[in-house]
């Protein structure tokens, strides 16, 4: 263990990301929180806008200034929208801080692709250049030492961590694959919205951005890159009458004959030994209450013999595997510690 | 108005689709409900089991016994479990009564198919030729002065409202039909199991029968009638935290170059007149909840032009359009009364 | 039956109390609705606000104009908030309409208290003097040919018709009444606030307001005047994870040595013949389900022995009996129809 | 940090509070789960019952063997009924094992109250007299060293740590004491019932138990101890529609002339350096969810000077502080560890 921590601040903590960070780094081994920042309530305690960290966290928010971070933090995660986080990346590098990015900004690397699904200005090329993507379990995804970690989308990392050993075995028609996704209302962040009123989502579901949302390019960028040519993907979002939770159920037409035992052992030969992905057996599949606030992402499978088709279910906590637990990850390994280091909470069930 | 109401009974009055065939039939004009009969429970008042009916409907649950509930009723629905209504049903015919069955046992046409899904004995094939399958909206279909209407399943319901006119235009390719259903926790129906225990379905989101699910057989029986062809479907079923409601959200590959105006045009022409299939104009998916406790089937389209394919999405009340709902308006047309006699309440919002 | 209907107009129809209006008078036999009527929204479809009332209310909103109104309509429902009422009330008077106000404005008869405890100016003293408060079941209570009636509340609607039968008997102390109220989250309206958000109040139990809440002083007028001296209660409210529904739990010393049956004979007596009220036998309590989307009000009762206190426990639907129903229950008695014309649907079970 | 850890056995582990210790023991520094136990499951993995736990826990449940279980645990668990406990905990004590028992069956001191209130037969005297009552934060409660503790039950645990600073202050009227509790569904347990069926509970809130809850018996003999005379209690019990969480909403007339101020200080002092017991400020409330998934209790008060009575609200997560949470705590104190270890988790918010 490390005797002196390394000193972490989080931008946007007043937000669902932000405040799920602190849960998970306020008893990391390896960190202190030093900074908690949010534009808009600077000066008042964080437990004024979180009553549960009443007597945990009662420490003032601190205001956006990435010089004044830079002399309490080593690390900044930015739980921030996208659009503001493109501005404060390169703020906060060049004060000298790490930065793991929570927002869509710098996950797509083609410009006028992330302005088109965006609606709004990509990152300056030098911070795009430099960001990672940062799916952990993506073969070959290597962020230790690096100063810029993009964290995947909540949807996307279900959908890829579904797909992507299927993809890159050759095993599915990358020109079949459709997703249809399901969303708890954590997912649409804290802001007040009608969408997100009780009244109106409470026994409730209900599809939105129909082969709209931006969450696309990124699905399709990484599976174009397993799959060695550009892939398009149908892809569905709705939302649950839940609080957390993500469900990608994904469809694909099979390549090659391969029985649903092949599949699973395809799987767990893919992640083997990564902590956080777990392969159900046959017949079992995941529901998103087994992952609860932990950083699991549990996979089963459905082999058709009458259609040919396989159907992939992937599970995860949006906020957690899909949002703050994965930036610790990335945290953990671009310091270069255990990977699982202060995620191994186990899901809260029921 | 009838001055003389026609009597009805009703078999399975203490499940979900039993209490919910007298919310309706409590106000309908034109019929009297003269016996409520349950196996299970008869002798007791059915206030007993549903404290929400006391000073409502007080009157002691019948047995089973067809010779007296001709004596008593005119017409008999059965809300039993499939593999039991095939049991009932001759008895009641050949009491004289008129039998509107909401089980799955008269469905299907072919009792091998039957017999493979279900898991059980067929009905008798008398029964079986002369039950007319209820879809109320199907064209061509003609239940008036049937003695046996066999009611759709909730999950069929939605999904051939959704899918019927694509198919019968010859819009779809048959081949390439992906369905992916959820629905609310009322559809297990009233007995006590684990996967209806309120800490383990709230705030959970689960697959369950993927590939599996005896709806299958019937959504295939009517596509293929619409299509001239037999089609095979990929359908899977996802259990929603909430108590009703059903969306099947359905995927397909556009055959023919049509836009998405021309889609809506095509159903709003095939639903015209029929009062409860709403078609929503672009850009808008409904919500489960927008058509909760009444008898809508609301649908709503997203053109993809990236990959050739459709997404449909259709939702409906399971108790109501996919059961009780339902199985009034094939009485109404059975009985030669106005369609929505009886079904005129408005959605419950919020 | 009315050859000639009966027109209504209903302000605030964008909000929950005025679409639950809608979901009643649309089916009420007596009634037409000739306008609906938004500050905020005139001029757009009332089913782009609501789009469960496409195809059944696709009507335009009108503004707010008392003159063009009553050209329209014989009848008005002000759906509006406490402080606006107060400002509509007399342009609609003086237009000739009869006027059911759903606000507080007018059920508290002393200003000083009104402006105590609503924290805005009372109405002008001829209007509130014209008001009579609706509610239905309380003996003497005679709105027919009135002009102006003011709709109580929806815990005071639960929580008096939980305790005046007690009270006027004289067996409960009145120095005793402690009140512990719950409601589902429709009664803070359709504003969007972090209390409403869906992710603050899943999953969530929480008290607000407590002692403070501006229900108080409408109960304690009204029971006041039943034991003919002043009567002080100790009142809190708390938010349910659920849509729809008020349960209030009420406390008291009993006066007198009455057994539990003779309480409940007690309630009986004094709720005979009024259709929605409804008493439940020795050991059975109400919950709120039991009377969703329906007009009941239903009550038990819990005699403890080893305290010599009464437990009275009443729920409602907020939305109907604590709102729009007992509106609609008040232009009945005002009009002189039968009291439930257009409000016998049952509750909506499960 | 001690290097031999330290070896659990947990009997009941398929049942709520037998899951949650596992996820709470699971990363205790100084435990080590060594045998999970269950009578109706053994022989079968522990992770086939919660899928949860796949990769996890997916040892073999063991059966109910003393023996057996003291040559792999030094203390057991007792997560098991009323009425069972009782039969196995003088056999784990007679193998040499320490006890820690969830049930109610040792929390009540006199044998024929128990057998009055719980309906079946006490425990055996000598087992009996030898339980330490194990509310952790009871003045003077001393488990150091001990054998067997009754870990307290859920209500209780809430509602005395709401009342006992009062009550021992001799600020509360002991006989106006009036309880109003209010707890989610996984309070019942996971056997599966009508009570507990989703379609029954969801968008439900209801009273149950009113005035005959077991829990009373143990809250007043608790609280008569603290007063040094008789206390008796009125009790209701009601579910909310959640899974997680108990708030106990309590009511008293005040005995002398305190402030609100005076109140918060009085319960401050009380609790001072207790690490689970959060004393909330002056108009703030605490919800369940502010608590949900730790082991907090948060209280917070509002004084009526109206009435002359003090409202005081205390919330719980009923799995946590109510059962497997404080079970931990009071092992924690019985073996001299720090009083937090391994319950230091932040609640999950949202």
């Amino acid at each position: 263990m490390n005797p002196v921590k390394t000193r972490v601040a989080i931008v946007g903590s007043t937000g669902y990301g932000g405040v799920e960070l602190i849960r998970f780094l306020h008893q990391h081994p390896e960190v202190e929180i030093t900074s908690v920042i949010s534009a808009s309530s600077s000066g008042k305690p964080m437990s004024a806008q979180f009553p549960h960290l009443i007597g945990v966290m009662d420490m003032e928010l601190d205001g956006v200034d990435a010089a004044k971070t830079a002399q309490k933090a080593d690390i900044v995660f930015l739980a921030t929208p996208s659009g503001v986080s493109s501005k404060l990346v390169p703020q906060y590098l060049e004060a000298g801080l790490k930065v793991i990015d929570l927002s869509g900004d710098y996950r797509i690397k083609d410009s006028s692709t992330y302005e088109e699904w965006y609606k709004h200005d990509a990152p300056d090329a030098a911070s795009l250049e430099e960001a990672v993507y940062g799916l952990c379990e993506l073969k070959g995804n290597d962020v230790q030492g690096k100063r810029l970690i993009s964290n995947p989308g909540c949807y996307p990392t279900a959908t890829l961590l579904g797909l992507l050993p299927g993809v890159e075995a050759g095993w599915l028609a990358t020109d079949s694959i459709i997703i249809d996704a399901k969303s708890g209302v954590s997912g649409a962040g804290r802001g007040t919205s009608l969408t997100s009123h009780y009244a109106e989502m409470n026994e409730n579901f209900k599809a939105y951005k129909v082969n709209k949302h931006q969450h696309i390019p990124e699905i399709e960028q990484v599976l174009g890159a397993a799959a060695g040519k550009p892939v398009t993907v149908t892809f569905t979002t709705h939302l649950v009458p839940m609080t957390r939770g993500i469900m990608s159920t994904m469809y694909g037409s099979t390549a090659g004959n391969h029985s649903e035992e092949e599949w699973i052992e395809l799987y767990r030969e893919y992640y083997r030994d990564r902590p956080f992905v777990r392969i159900r057996k046959q017949g079992q599949w995941p529901s998103t209450k087994e992952v609860a606030g932990s950083n699991y992402c549990d996979i089963g499978f459905a082999l058709d013999a009458r259609t040919g088709r396989i159907t992939i279910i992937a599970v995860i906590d949006n906020l957690v595997k899909g949002a703050a637990g994965q930036a610790i990850q990335n945290m953990n390994r671009m310091m270069g510690w255990a990977e699982h280091t202060g995620l191994n909470m186990l899901p809260v069930y029921p």
